[in-house]
């Protein structure tokens, strides 16, 4: 497929260009010129319901992700709109839903610290990173890190999650951050449990798990069904559907109710900064106590989060990392953190029946009214309620089951799982890391210890039964070594290439060491069935012990022309080459 | 090959366990017993010869390389000698010498900054982590880092350590460690060059470069020269070949006349610590300016010099983790930092005819004296000096002309050595993980990447031409998807799994997402060719979309009876499994 002739490449590149500036292309580009001619006011009313149902779950749920972020509530917000009009323009699934996740939240404290100019700058970074990985295809990275991995990392983070608001659900204070401490820290600290706090917490959990599994249960109305029932039903589904307002708008008039009687039995989020963030650019410098931290410094802290977090974002998937790069960076300019695609809210937004990313818009609009006008309500908000709702979104990830499948299917595989899962409770990162090299590890054995097949009928014979790369050598010398320099007196092989059609540059040098090897010891290490492209390879390594090799190839007038006609790839089946 | 009646395994067992306390076996554990009985005053005198030659380049070597990893210089000396005792017993090469090293110092101060503590504890840890790396048979994990990969690493190090010593060969003061800031203050600082150090420096340089020139280019005597011959060239032998000893003696008498003559234009080493280290546990703990550091924060500040180190110690050879293990944590206890078998100095030990590891016993002693009489000599030695010795030791390991070689041979390589050498420079560490990572992904391209043949003669077919493992799965998926689903109307295909003899988890998930995928847009996803154990594989995971496979493959007997014998595998070449 490579451009043989100046004119047909000529031509292809017209062609290239005329494809990128076609309105098919262009359509390609801005998906939004796809649905928005055709819109209907059918299509506007169900937008109209998937964007306000989204929209009553993204805004408890960002204030709560805040929290699990270690920033002031109101940040959740501001990572919660810029996504819902970006995606609205360049997203191409209708159903995707971007903005902070439980999962997303943890790694942004996990580099930052709660540190916001921090958070704000991972979010610009990150953004250019993920439209640098769409841009050059790095997104098969992520084909690298297997499902098992992921499985066990989401599992991992469910359970830190929702372990780290059990401070917050019980009124608990003054423990640490880390998983093992945190564990330690808050069962010593149970019985200085709160129970303004501890009551509402609980009670929040038990009806936000009753609302789910109501949801679950409710059968969908028929057409013969009364209008009353139809009401009752609606006014069900309405509320099964949006039980993280409720849930949260109810909790903060219970403690608005004893804040007018003049008591306070739970703790509060307390003051937020009022109103719309404003546009700025992202912070490249920071003013800490220690004095000024500059970019490059900010970047040190961050270190290797510069590859998690934007790596974990396109995890959902790579073939949006444009929409997501860009709503990164615009973000970061209205104080987001870093955002990616909510599973959760997606699935939501897709059952009820949003037809255009428009319905992004009014998710949007709902959060950003919500800025306008909820921020002083924001105050009364029960930190436990919050708890509750975050605990309630993350369990459904935690999944163990699947440990039963795997070991049906392939037992190996739990492995990396397992490792990914441990090692997630020390450090999030090191987990994902450590699972995605086991996994990696695994793949490759097979490459690193081929079969070779050992015959001694007339002489012996070793016979690699499949290409041999670098994280073979070793183990190839050795066995060599064990058949012929060690056994005494040292005897003479062939190696037999005939399964073997790649080698790379670590073979080449450890062909010559043998070669020189031998050499010394006043034995004999021949090929034989080599095949032209690999004595080629093997013969202009100018290495010492391959000099003969290369005096026998140009003797040879077989091999001259078996490189002249390469398309032929004829093998030296029975043309075994020799060192004298 | 296991272990398939009682009988047979209890024998077996008790095979083991008599070969293990055999004579042979006792031998192979304690390799001095092979050699030992045989020692003959031929031998002693070869061997003391080669041990004093190495002893005399060990001890200048181990000054200076004290100063790589940011010890004060006795530290190089404490840590050359334990490995000599300790390789006489275990070792089983005879030309093998244990002790610092360049690139080891180099990579002790990235991870310690200097501090002597953690410079013990580093010792103690990696010894640790050697023997549990040499019993687990985790030595493989060396196999993943290729040639070129060591070879820019090892380029890359040298230009760092190099570079490091410029300061001290010109006498320029308050230069930073971090090797472009470096560069960069080196460079501006170059007008305040003392010259008393600069032309010391360049001195020692030159006269080095030139005795090793002369060691080059002498011919061996003959057996017929005169006596007087022979006398000359053995005094050039021993110049040549103790050049590292003559040039810091040397210099040093210089510095001590002028010292004596009452002006010092050399920055000296100053004073130097008496006698031999205590024999003491290393530090577990350690009281800093800021308070007392606990265990697991040295650990912690160590961070993956833990994996790094005990890596690169073993990098020469697994074979002998044992010896390099116990090495490390008995120096750990007489002040050692992290050492590895040094191979300039193997290569001289070679060079001069050792007969038996026993010669390291002659360089120790060597070490032990100068650490007991010469250490108020050490007061005198220039820095300039011994930067000289550094710097001409090193520069033989950079070395870019296999640049040139991998062009020939494999140009591909070519990208894990470059990112190796350039990240090298940034932080040293990184240069080397990202060289495997990169190394492996090339290695791996193949798996995730595998060539899958179109065909469309009487319906799709998709034939995958090797096995699937994780890292082919969305590749497969947007190949499948793009030639059936997202075409109007959506087309049926068939996977031909001929060439198909493995899947892992990743892939059986994704299959059932894609017969969900398939069974929702109403089209037909079938099978052909399907081996019976991965039938059982994609049956047994008890997914939503497989269940028609598995309810298709009780009501057909063929499958049944294939599974039951497995041993003909015979594979259902014609017979499709679709779904309904």
């Amino acid at each position: 497929m490579e451009c043989l002739e100046d004119e047909s490449c000529g031509r292809r590149l017209h062609m290239t260009f005329t494809r990128c500036c076609s309105c098919e292309s262009l359509k390609k580009r801005l998906p939004f010129l796809q649905w928005l001619p055709r819109y209907s006011l059918q299509w506007l009313q169900l937008d109209l319901i998937a964007g306000l149902t989204v929209g009553l779950t993204v805004v408890p749920q960002a204030l709560a992700y805040a929290e699990v972020a270690g920033l002031p509530v109101q940040f959740g917000l501001y990572s919660s709109f810029v996504g819902c009009f970006i995606y609205c323009f360049l997203g191409t699934s209708k159903d995707v839903t971007l903005g902070p996740t439980a999962i997303m939240s943890l790694l942004v404290f996990v580099y930052t610290l709660g540190d916001l100019s921090l958070a704000i700058l991972l979010a610009f970074l990150s953004g250019c990173i993920q439209l640098a990985m769409g841009l050059l295809n790095f997104g098969f990275l992520l084909d690298f890190i297997s499902y098992p991995v992921i499985k066990a990392f989401t599992s991992a983070a469910a359970v830190t999650i929702a372990f780290s608001q059990v401070k917050n659900l019980l009124g608990l204070q003054n423990i640490p951050r880390q998983f093992i401490l945190q564990v330690y820290q808050t069962f010593r600290e149970l019985p200085s449990t709160r129970p303004g706090d501890a009551i509402l917490g609980i009670l929040c959990i038990a009806i936000l798990l009753a609302l789910k599994w109501m949801k679950d249960h409710t059968s969908r109305p028929y057409r013969s069904m009364s209008i009353c029932h139809r009401i009752c039903y609606l006014i069900v589904w309405i509320m099964t559907t949006a039980r993280n307002a409720l849930v949260v708008v109810g909790a903060g008039l219970v403690a608005y109710s004893f804040h007018v009687m003049g008591s306070q039995p739970f703790i509060l989020t307390g003051k937020t900064a009022k109103g719309l963030p404003q546009f700025q650019l992202p912070p490249f410098s920071e003013i800490t106590p220690n004095g000024t931290r500059t970019f490059s410094e900010m970047v040190q802290v961050i270190g290797s989060g510069l590859l998690i977090i934007p790596l974990m974002g396109l995890l959902e998937s790579v073939a949006i990392a444009r929409a997501f790069g860009f709503t990164n960076i615009l973000g970061s300019f209205l104080s987001s953190y870093p955002v990616t695609g909510s599973f959760g809210r997606t699935a939501l937004n897709s059952q009820t029946g949003v037809c255009t990313p428009a319905g992004g818009v009014i998710t949007g609009l709902l959060v950003l009214l919500s800025l306008g006008y909820l921020t002083p309500a924001f105050y009364f908000l029960p930190k436990a309620a919050l708890a509750a709702v975050i605990i309630c979104a993350v369990a459904p990830m935690f999944d163990l089951t699947i440990c039963k499948t795997m070991w049906k299917v392939k037992k190996l595989d739990l492995i990396p799982f397992f490792v990914t899962f441990l090692l997630s409770f020390w450090e999030i990162q090191y987990g994902i890391l450590a699972g995605a090299f086991v996994s990696i590890i695994i793949l490759c054995y097979p490459i690193a210890r081929p079969e070779i097949k050992v015959s001694d009928m007339d002489g012996l014979v070793l016979t690699p039964m499949s290409g041999l790369s670098f994280p073979v050598m070793e183990f190839l010398k050795d066995k060599i070594y064990e058949k012929t320099l060690t056994v005494s007196p040292p005897r003479s092989v062939t190696l037999d290439f005939t399964h073997v059609n790649v080698i790379d540059y670590t073979v080449a040098v450890g062909m010559a060491d043998l070669l020189s090897e031998f050499k010394a010891q006043g034995v004999c290490l021949s090929f034989s069935a080599l095949q032209p492209h690999l004595l080629r390879m093997l013969s202009s390594s100018d290495l010492l012990g391959l000099q003969n090799l290369h005096s026998l190839k140009t003797a040879d007038p077989v091999f001259a022309q078996d490189s002249e006609d390469e398309s032929t790839q004829p093998l030296l089946h029975n043309g075994i080459v020799s060192l004298p």
